[in-house]
This record gives structure tokens, C-alpha cells and sequence, in this order.
């Protein structure tokens, strides 16, 4: 089933959506918000089944058309928001570019930063920038959402823990990164709102393409219209959901509406690091990747971060054109601080 | 007034507590949560406040006595805890032990890493851990819980949205931190589940004790019950409350019932970096600081982290020796994860 947050108040208000994203309906009867839904996953999940397949049925007389210019993020705010690295070409690439060697580990131990997830941002709600010097980037990914996960689960006993996926930019202010990591405690200031996809599915949504804890589809991003990234979520994701998901419970619980993200989504491809769609290669999942091979390649970066009214779409179609998710399209507005 | 919450689901149950701790009230009809009330704080706040006056002119029939057993955190689980180093000397010594200088910029440029929120600890929670080995500590803290502060605001602006105080245990586990921060993206498992005083208060319950955004009153911290630290929370605090909320919110707004911690309370005292109470000092808010200091003394620690069946007492008390917010009083169990 497809599940997804109307905006309304802080939480949104939880609606079943069709499998085409076309219609939807509202279920405040069995969870008045995704989160309550979760809270409660073992009730709430068969009857929220239910109502996708009479909506898909076409059953529902109450159904109404979905206009994703009305959506919130499925989980409006969250009460965590864990993204790991799980695409270590996307990590090595970044580093060769500055001249830092990737430590082994980083084959072995996944790298994961705990992110903001009071204030996420809807699949069209603009990104606000106060400074364009600031380096806005986008970070094309996906992301689980789990139910409660007990502290020291295996990556075995992590998998059945993950009920729902969904589309990430993980917006980055790219000019803020170097000097935050550089004070050693991560990213704060250079990770603004996280924006999400239309609708969060469960993993049987996806079918053959789901499997061993990944997704094997293409994750598509346009920037300004223009094809940018299509690598495949499924290759070169050294860490699967599962193995995310115990790395963040390691030494905690994990409360139920936890999203644990994959980390931008990058291909190696058959050259060292990739090559853009304009060079025949299945492109990049965020703008300093190309940098970073503009870099390497000609001593400095050519194409520029996104400015005020840029535009980002990130969308993953399925074998038959379809799209799974819909789409995050988000346009880059000023934004003006209170004094 | 002071606010509370019973152990009762997944968010708690929102009772007004009596300033001198011993009785409470629940608030149903004003707001469910203290999350609830965070959310629309405008609306619930004076009722509350009415409530929390009744109380203490006896004239609730259905006041009970309060059991600091029975509550869970204040905010159960919350959407931020974002945690500064507002105690540079703290941060100073912490690297003068493993030989790294502190940067300049340390002084002007606030410290803060991102927590996780969904697993918080109430203030008798056992503290539940899988291995001695990690090197299990307590960090003593005040933190703020603001509501809904904009996008960019000035630490003027922020000052205003400091709704409430309360204490916080933020539990670390020191043999985790070097290799975690080593990748470079701050904290994750080295930090599992914060702990937080029976009770939050508003601001005008420190009375003059609170004053340009800092609390002037010494943090009490007792383990095995033996006083471990006093040091002056008004002292050597290098970026005020309102300073830390403004560098959180510098990129992106922070959504109602973020908590803002002050990092591990720090005194630099007369000496370099202070003094064990049993040397004549005000000692230390984490065990982490003594042994840095044995180290720097002698060449190496002496006194080990926290083991099973190890106890920390955390509190402050107000001039008339009278405590503020209750004691976060927890005592670490042996956990067993699932197969």
C-alpha cells in the first residue's frame, strides 16, 4: 500500500493512496497521522490494507483526486532522522577530491549522522535560502521507516523491522560542510529541513525490486528539467536498509517513525568514479559529485550549486514507466530572517 | 510553574506539578502531552499557569502526591535535542588530555551536535548497557525546550522562545566517541539514550537565578552518592541559551519542543581546568573531566567509568536549598540484546 500525509496542522493527516497516485482517501477512523499509524503498526497496518484494496477496486466512493501540491512529507516531523552513507563510492569520491585518503573501515563500518527532524519539508514545498553563497545542493536517496526496533537488534532481526520506504533530498548546504565537520561534531548548520516524497510505500509495492534489503530501480533527479542522476539504487550500496537499521540501534532503541536514510545514491560505474549523463554515464545523485569529478578531471568544479529558482525533481519509476513514490520537485526561493 | 509527565504511553500524561514537588494535578482538558501544550503553548500556557496556582493554594480536591517513579521525561520522546558545548572549558580539556589544541574560533563559534530524540530516559529510568567496555559515562546539563523558533532568528529573537528548563543526563559512552568522530560525522551510537529531571520549569521559577539567558545556581552531581561536582552553571558558560537557540536555528526554524542543551557544565575555578571536590574544588559534571585531569596530573586515569549497579545522582537546588527541577537519579543495569 501507498500511504501518505495531507498538509493539516503539524502531523498532516494520514491518507491511503492509489497504487497510480491518482486518488486517495482518508482513514481518521483507523490513524489520524502516519505516526499514530505506526505507533500501532500491528492493528493499523491490516486495516490500512483494506482500504488500499477497496480504493484500488474502486470501492471507495468518498476517494478524491490527489493533488501532490497539497501533500506534507508522509511524517511531517519525526522524531528521528538517521541518514547513513551506505554508497562508499559517493564517500570516496567526495574525499578524493580534497586530497584524503578513505579509511578501510569505511568498507566495513557504516558511516551515519544523526540529522534535524522537527521541521521536514513537503515533496513541492520550495527551499528557502537565505544565502546562495552558502553552496545549496541536493542529495538524491532513499530512506526506511521503521516501527520500534529493539536496542541491539542483528541486521536479521533489523529487516523486519522496516515497514515503509520513500524518497530523500537530504538538502545540503555544501560551503557550511568544511568548516562544521572540521569542528568534529558533524553536520548541524549544513543539513537544513530534509524534504521527502509524495508517499511512503511498503516494501511488497516494489516487488522483485525489493530484495535483499535494497532497491533495485534507478533513482532519477533533473535538475532544472535537464536529466542529472539515474544511477541504480541496488548496485554499490555497500550497507543494506537492514544493516542501516542495526547500526542505528547499536546502542539504543529505535522509536517506532524512525527514518534511516541510505545516503546519496552513487554508482562507480565502469570508470573510477562515474561519469555524467552528458558522457554517457548514468550521472550523479547530487551536484558536488560532478564537481568533484570536474575536480579531478580539469582542476576545478564547472557547474555551479542550485540558486534562487533552480529546480530539483527526484522521482524512481518502476519496469513500466510508472512512478513508485512520486515525485520531490522543489524550486529554490530566498528567504528573508526576522531582525 | 512546573510541568510533568506521567509514564503513560508513548508521550506521557501531562500533570502541573507543585513547586516544592510534593503533589500534582493532570491537566487533560488543557493539553493531553506536554508536547501538546509545546505546540500551542500561547493557548495552554495561561491555563496551565492557573492550574499550577490553584495548586498551590491547596484548592484542588484532585491534587495527588507526586511519585518521581512514576514519570517518564518530561518529553517522553521529542522531535530535536540538539546539544551545544556552551562550556568551552570543558571542550578544552577534554582535547588537552589527548594532546590536540583547542581553535580559536571555539570562542565565538558555538559547538553543537544533533541527538537522538525518539528513546529519551525518564529521570529513575535504569540506564541499560551491553558492555562495561563502551566506558559508560554521565554529562550533567541544563537544557531549554523552546517552541516554534523562525528560520535565522537573532539571540535576541530566540531569547523569547525559551518556554521552559529542565535537567538532562547525557548519558556517553567515552570508548565509542574517538573511533565515531574519527569518521567524522559526530556522535551516533557513542551517544544512546538522554535522561532528563522529573520535572521542566518556566523560566520565572529560577527567579534572579536566571539572568542573561544562563542560570546562575551551582548543578549538583553525586555518584554512588558521594558529591561528585557543584560547579556554578552561570559561570564560564561561554554562549548563553538565547546564543545556542539562534546557532541552532541558523539555517532552518526549529519546530515546537526542541530542546536545546548547554553541554556538560564546566568551571575553569581558580587552578588550569579545576579541581576534584575532594581536592577543595566544585569537582566535575562527567567522570570524563577527573580522569583528564588525573591524566594531565599523573600520566594516566584513575577513576573508571560507570559499571554495572553504579548509581549518579543529578540535581540542583535553589538558595533555600530547596530542589528546582527533582533528581535524575539512575543506576546502570546489564542489557542483553535480542538473538
Amino acid at each position: 500500500m501507498k500511504l501518505a500525509s495531507l498538509s493539516h496542522g503539524r502531523d498532516g493527516m494520514l491518507v491511503v493512496v492509489s497504487r497510480d497516485l491518482t486518488r486517495a482517501v482518508t482513514v481518521r477512523d483507523i490513524a489520524p497521522t502516519l505516526q499514530a499509524a505506526l505507533d500501532d503498526w500491528d492493528r493499523a497496518a491490516p486495516q490500512l490494507r483494506a482500504m488500499a484494496e477497496a480504493l484500488e477496486s474502486g470501492g471507495l466512493p468518498e476517494a478524491f483526486a490527489l493533488d501532490p501540491a497539497r501533500l506534507a512529507a508522509p511524517l511531517p516531523r519525526a522524531y528521528q532522522w538517521a541518514d547513513g552513507s551506505a554508497y562508499v563510492n559517493h564517500v570516496e569520491l567526495v574525499r578524493r577530491a580534497r586530497g584524503a585518503e578513505l579509511p578501510e573501515s569505511f568498507w566495513t563500518d557504516p558511516l551515519m549522522y544523526q540529522g534535524g527532524s522537527d521541521t521536514f519539508l513537503g515533496p513541492r514545498a520550495p527551499i528557502a535560502l537565505e544565502d546562495e553563497a552558502w553552496g545549496l545542493d541536493f542529495e538524491a536517496e532513499l530512506a526506511v521507516i521503521t516501527d520500534d526496533v529493539p536496542m541491539g537488534v542483528s541486521p536479521e532481526g533489523a529487516a523486519a523491522h522496516i515497514r515503509l520506504l520513500l524518497l530523500v533530498n537530504d538538502v545540503s548546504l555544501r560551503n557550511l560542510i568544511p568548516g562544521e565537520l572540521a569542528k568534529g561534531f558533524g553536520f548541524f548548520q549544513s543539513k537544513p529541513s530534509t524534504a521527502f516524497s509524495p508517499v511512503a510505500v511498503t516494501p511488497d509495492e516494489l516487488g522483485g525490486a525489493w530484495r535483499e534489503g535494497k532497491v533495485h530501480l534507478p533513482l532519477r533527479s533533473y535538475l532544472n528539467g535537464v536529466p542529472f542522476g539515474r544511477p541504480e539504487a541496488g548496485e554499490d550500496m555497500t550497507f543494506s536498509f537492514p544493516r542501516l537499521v542495526a547500526h542505528a540501534a547499536r546502542t539504543r532503541p529505535l522509536g517506532a517513525g524512525t527514518i534511516v536514510g541510505s545516503g546519496t545514491v552513487s554508482n562507480r560505474q565502469d570508470t573510477a568514479h562515474g561519469s555524467a549523463i552528458r558522457d554517457g554515464g548514468v550521472g550523479y545523485s547530487c551536484i558536488a559529485e560532478l564537481r568533484m569529478i570536474e575536480t579531478i578531471n580539469s582542476g576545478g568544479p564547472e557547474t555551479p550549486f542550485m540558486g534562487f529558482g533552480d529546480r530539483i525533481r527526484i522521482e524512481m519509476v518502476d519496469e513500466s514507466g510508472h512512478s513508485i513514490f512520486g515525485a520531490i520537485d522543489q524550486t529554490v526561493t530566498p528567504y528573508q530572517p526576522p531582525r
